[in-house]
């Protein structure tokens, strides 16, 4: 994949009650993540994806960045039937444009951005349900959640961690180099 | 990769002069490595290995720990004509036994030791000139170096970064997990 993308949105978990997200004007990243993001730290307790484990053991957080893409959330809401999924339902931290294929983007990958920050891509974010109550709150449409996983699969983005510290931006061009 | 390995060695690069390790009882990693050991730390300077950064930007040390095995230092050992290759000379953390196809191991798979330890394998570790020149020196054969890269390609072992805290020791039983 070497394609260029563009950072249309950055947004921030800083509401302790929800995984949400809000839209703020640009984030910093240190090595164990965005400060004041629900996701920060250099240690994450193990959950149910890290079954290796047992739940609650203090491992490397290797999940500090949620990225989605604007293409994939429109196939999310074309499979969902509903107008439209916006990022921050999903928790993102970056939407970015330029890809119908960001989830496909293989462990290892790097993403540069223009000031030498560097994120490590971890891998697809596989869905889980909260996404899907939210969705279902929002367009009021009882039984909605249960469309959000499978309409989600291979669509949902990335998790990254950083590699170098630094900050990005919305308009912000998106090198993307495989290992 | 379904199969068991087993700790041969574990290594400690505690001498500020050199890369090459010395066998001890057993090692502690932390989040940041081994402690004591040249490779420790979160953050390490990018080297030419890390050439989308300038050289010397402090990033994320995905380059903790130096994993070699038996069969293979084997066959590097027959790649260049000498009777033995060292793990040490290497500057290996630990050897295993158990497979020829270790260095293979893909980015993202787990190692899982008796203890709850976990670490990441980051990939295969290419060969530099460094362990030439020390094997040069161990067998006293002008211009051997020059044969340790082509030899040990595909053959030098994976790095890891930590993904759970522990100790790890000689007889340990190693379960790999792939993601």
């Amino acid at each position: 994949m070497n394609i260029q993308l563009v950072v249309e949105c950055v947004m921030l978990a800083d509401d302790p009650t929800t995984f949400v997200t809000r839209e703020v004007s640009d984030i910093e990243v240190e090595i164990g993540g965005i400060p004041g993001d629900r996701h920060y730290g250099i240690l994450r307790p193990a959950d149910s994806r890290q079954n290796i484990y047992p739940r609650g053991t203090m491992i490397a957080n290797r999940r500090q960045i949620s990225i989605v893409s604007v293409e994939e959330c429109r196939r999310i809401a074309a499979n969902m039937g509903v107008p439209e999924i916006r990022p921050e339902w999903l928790g993102a931290n970056i939407l970015v444009s330029g890809t119908d294929k960001l989830t496909e983007l293989p462990a290892g990958a790097r993403l540069l951005f223009p000031d030498g920050t560097g994120l490590i891509c971890e891998g697809e974010n596989l869905p889980c349900v909260g996404p899907g109550k939210v969705i279902e709150d929002v367009y009021k449409q009882t039984g909605l959640h249960r469309k959000f996983v499978p309409a989600a699969r291979k669509s949902r983005g990335i998790v990254c961690s950083v590699e170098r510290e630094g900050s990005i931006h919305r308009g912000d061009l998106v090198q993307i180099r495989l290992a």
